[in-house]
């Protein structure tokens, strides 16, 4: 091939590339001063709000009493300058044909919705509290509750859900899903921000576990790795498409335990103290003290080195 | 023990662990200018890719009309630049007594595929807007097809694979696979880059998904968390090495849906509108328009507060 | 809402936060001079021993028989200096009451697990080396060994597992357990540093694997993705809580083959030579060369779009 | 000092330093959203224009025909949103008791500025061209144009002045100031914005060049490291306060040539054509075609090992 | 050259390069745990230093009366803790046979002049306020006071000085001198930090300022840029080296102004309210009031196009 | 003005930068696969070198004897790497036509070249001992040669001085004089790399010293800051331009003193062990042991406030 062919080819492609017809589906439009979510910000101010619940354990902050409330008190300011301008990012995201007047409202409201999730903060420290101590208690391998904060996934899945289950709360747009999924990365723990979780709540090892929008957890429930509060059907309407907002996810009640890998799907209620074990397909009702195990295994003939 | 001791102890394990007979088997060689694969500069051009494909996303990129075109002229300049580099690198990973004539031929290989690679970008973005589609349409908890570019893991990962598998068919060796374990560890999904996945694909949560390198997926297809779709055995040679570039995966025809954790193994069907339900062993083949779930659970009578 | 209302809010809100009522079960107290663990610095600690394990494939150390003892012997010294500390900081983590002399005492003891951590790598890097000829040999899809140490993620989780198994050995408090986390975190494998494991050992894709903290796993042992190692049921001790220590993980003997997403609990044994179907639900021992599989599936009659 | 002072003390001291009398002289209020001009956003400015003017030099552009006006497009989007972010913050710099209509209108007022300085690039550059061609010309140690533009720091610090001169005629506060003294940081030449300088510029070493604010310099001018061209006296207003804004420094005509260490004060003329030798000390005009040396040195009786 | 040469010459210079006669007179021997000064943690404990000093100009701290403290409160915090390490570096930096014991003691000297110099901060921040009000007074082209602290130079330079005087005060070795280096590289002003400076010191410009050791320096002092206050001569011990810890600069009276290059050498007294005109060698005393100019230039015939 | 406006006029101005008549004399067009030098590996490769030549001051290594050849050797390895690229980019700065053969020559002699640099660091190191120990006796203020190497601007510009002169002794273009103009960047000494200077050279303060091309420098010399030793006139060409190459800059002899903002200009001769006073121009030659200084100052009558 020639070499003076590349400039041609590349900019043929940069044409074709650049049509309308070609991006138009999957392009962002957004305006001059409107402004984008930014997982870069929002992964700073999820430290910031880890470094403000658990004081000592993130960033550099000392915990001398007589120093907290300095390190508390930049933390808060500087999560209310960059959380405030995500949620107007978020308020904005969708907002294709706005004025100016428009735009001043929505950032009012980010200010507003910021403050009334700050106030939150207390009580999601006090609910975070209590599964720490669901996961210290409940884990023979933990050493100590500050071992569970420091290092254990599910501690920072569930705190990225009750932040982000607050600003759904609060009608934010977007930036609660971004919340979810940047734990969802990490920890490989799936929890929809829109769905309803008790206290002393405690998830072990955690990868693959999924909480669908609709669930409702009652408290003092215990999940293991894999486990799927997922649903089973969405109903359609009459173009076919699924309809948005219906109830579809799992109902568990207080005290429950389910174990690895087990699937429960739709609008079921898993009665209060059930134990279900691993690998299970549910997706019918089981009432209250349940011990549901998958159907015995059987022996069977393999052939091959590494096959069965 | 002697402060004296250290430096001594220090220097006879570094001896020791610098002797050719210790590192022989776990060590790469590469001559000096031959590049080396990098994770770091792989992660550039996927971010470069990204960009490209959905603009207005990722990056900084406005999309004003008039603008566009200059964006994607430099992401694709530099696409070219860094991806030329990388299959270069790839091309020459396991070159290990080459001269410079033969360099000099990878290096001119790497620059021809990397401008027929970025001649396909028009064709996967096409394809890529299907799956975004789908996302959308199947799930009632997306609010617009926007959040699902922005927020949705199977994206990235789908992305990647799309990449990944149009390099591999370009015969690039060993960077494939490094761009398909990245979206593995970001989103937990492990899609091989030689799968063959049809238009309007979609995965939902994700986390655990195996699909594996002979499969053929249709079109209009749906799978969720924790699905493999993997090998059953390995047919042996005559010196008990598994043979490798035998079919040895499934095949999942259109419009199929498989639920969380199911596993099928093996160069079995699935034939045309199946479902298969959630933590299923599949190892045979089923007809079109199946459905497929677990045998029943049984209660179980357990002990133990926490127990099973 | 009056913008003079903000800050008083604000204030307001830090005042509750910096109450020693709220944040006291949740804040690290960590004295002067008394040094955090880091995950950064661990973070730096694991990509020193990867390069230093297996030269040339990652860093930028190459690989000239004439060089390669420079490259170990600063990558030997730096780990000295970062390990120690952090052994350090491992080591004053619970300690709130201590004194000078006490300190230095640790400090002395970090030192010298350090050094003895050290004289374990050739050793380690033995037992990596069967690793990845097993996992080279076991996957068809494999190209080379060269492949596996550089894309695979099973060889980053059990080379990180190998490392804190090893600290763990030497009494280093969270370190080893942190470590193990930054790998279920890259990988979605969670491998407890205390579980027992022998050589040749290999995962496939490895995402939602679990391995116990008093697991026993033989030689020759392949796993595959989601399949969970895990307890059954703790003991309770008179208060109800559960009694820490005590072998309640499987015992996996040589040459088992365990396929994706089964879930084997207690303290049961897996037979040498035995194959676990995938997806299998296992709570008692099953004698040497044993093949397993679910109990076969049922069809059924679905409704909806998207349902099943 | 017993330990327990430390904390004591150390609040004591953030008291005093957090009390209104100590910080109102010298404390910057500004007000939520009003944002603070950036010396990093300025110091990428700076680099975006250099990039632009000079294309080929700095950054990553290649200068392929075909794709320069992509690398000069996006470059100068880029500018045209951070520089009118900074000119917006230098608009509100000293404004305290601002409302929001206000904010706006300069924030439109920005925007505009922003494009009017924009469209002054193709002018600057042209007048750049000639500063390298002096430079180039007039050193019989430069080996080319290429060479002075990629090492000078005479074409650094002229670049930034001519970017700064433009702003500040364009009536942009505080901006044009960080933006020279970024080039006097790294240079140690001091241009005032405000000078006046006509084409063919140049000044070789430079460090230590001061040019005034009401300097007036004509064309094919050159100046070597340590000169002033600075003010002699300041006219006190009626307070014994310096007058602001009266033309106190020396006019330089055409074609002058002021060697090291000349100091040249007052509103005094350089005649066209002149030399003026180093070291010099001038108050005075001097006709066209002057040639001014120091009086003749004297020699001196010297004493100890190391003195004068 | 044959390839095979390269290693062998690298290896020889290498070794060449590590015997200890080559390297002993240029190598700092440093004992582990005895901690190295960073320019680079200096450089952030400057800028700590700047944010509280003047509060609202450096780094993000929003100035509403309500906050101002958290951030001086959590600056102050690490300043303390950065400092303190710094000093103990610094007085560890020439100590080759220590002790524990002996470090110990250094370590807790130094965190007791950290905290006197802490404590010396409002008086610090007091007397920059006078240089700032001097700078801006004495200045026609300072728009604000606010400018000045933004923009000059000066105040930086002055800024390092004072708190470096201060340190070396408390008789911090090394330490000191690293700060005012930093200044003397960013704004070519090299002010020794024991020289003793009153209030209401402002240098314009400043490249090329040297202010000598044991300079003595009034009130209401201006100096311009390359001004020299230094030494005329060192007094040789018997074995011809200068005696150390004579007071040999110049000693500058209140109200004095020196203009620019003008060089001021030996123990002269600059009398109250003179005037030093620009290029001045001057290295007698002399009286106050005295308003001093270099010896009038002379005309000279030059020949040559850029000749002199 | 109107909003639609904005990307309109953008877009003109875009189009008349990229116009090639506007960016044609002041645009570098580099081919593909011709690396351009850069300024951030070049700083890299001046760390390096700092490091090698002066172990235990700057970087991470520690210097125990046992140890020191580790870090040598690494560092020397990277810097063989990293410089042989930039000598390569040097030697292809300026060749605009070139074919693959004449690159591969370049890279080979760029090989070659950093080879024989590498040999001549052992040489290099010793005399800049010498300079270290010039600086420690010649200044009173020194406290220990530690100290003249961690903090004197002048090591480090008559570092850099001496390693640029070698690249340049090996002919590489382009390369030592982006090193010295890092150096005049970083302290204000501007030494050219062509400039020949002898052993025990020694700068005190440093900022503003020019020291060019053509000027050759005896032992134990030392200067002061502002001192030029610069040309004095260039003689011209038939077309009038200065000639390349001729000798115009001043012989300075052993032992002698300059003082600060002297000024030497021409191929003249300073005699051994003369004393040149500060502020003198100096434009011909003077005898072994002369005592040079400015005619004596004149006193005046000033007025105004701030005024001379």
């Amino acid at each position: 091939m020639n070499y003076l062919e590349y400039p041609k080819r590349l900019k043929a492609t940069i044409e074709q590339l650049s049509r309308e017809e070609s991006y138009q589906s999957v392009c962002h439009r957004h305006y001059p001063d409107q402004p984008m979510p930014s997982s870069r910000v929002l992964g700073e101010i999820v430290d910031l709000l880890r470094e403000i619940v658990f004081p000592g354990y993130y960033g550099d902050s000392p915990t001398r009493p007589a120093s907290i409330s300095y390190y508390i008190g930049v933390n808060v300011e500087k999560l209310y300058d960059l959380l405030r301008q995500q949620i107007y990012a978020g308020l904005c995201f969708d907002c294709h044909h706005t004025n100016r007047e428009d735009l001043l409202q929505r950032k009012d409201r980010a200010a507003k919705i910021t403050l009334d999730f700050i106030e939150k903060l207390p009580q999601i420290r006090h609910l975070l509290a209590t599964d720490v101590e669901a996961a210290y208690v409940g884990d023979p391998a933990a050493q100590s509750s500050a071992e569970v904060i420091f290092c254990y996934p599910a501690i920072r899945a569930i705190t990225n859900y009750r932040i982000a289950h607050e600003l759904l709360q609060l009608k934010v747009p977007l930036i609660p899903r971004i919340i979810s999924e940047m734990a969802h990365s990490e920890t490989g723990i799936d929890i929809h921000p829109r769905a309803s979780i008790g206290h002393h709540f405690t998830i072990d090892h955690g990868t693959g576990v999924v909480i669908g929008a609709t669930c409702i957890i009652g408290n003092h429930v215990k999940i293991y790795q894999g486990v799927t509060l997922g649903a089973k059907s969405f109903p359609l309407d009459e173009d076919g498409n699924p309809i948005k907002g219906i109830d579809r996810h799992p109902i568990v009640e207080d005290n429950v335990i389910i174990y690895a890998q087990a699937t429960i799907l739709g609008r079921v209620t898993v009665g209060a103290n059930s134990v279900i074990g691993g690998n299970v397909w549910l997706t019918t009702s089981v009432p209250p003290e349940s011990k549901i195990i998958q159907e015995k295994y059987r022996h069977s003939g393999f052939v091959g080195g590494d096959g069965i």
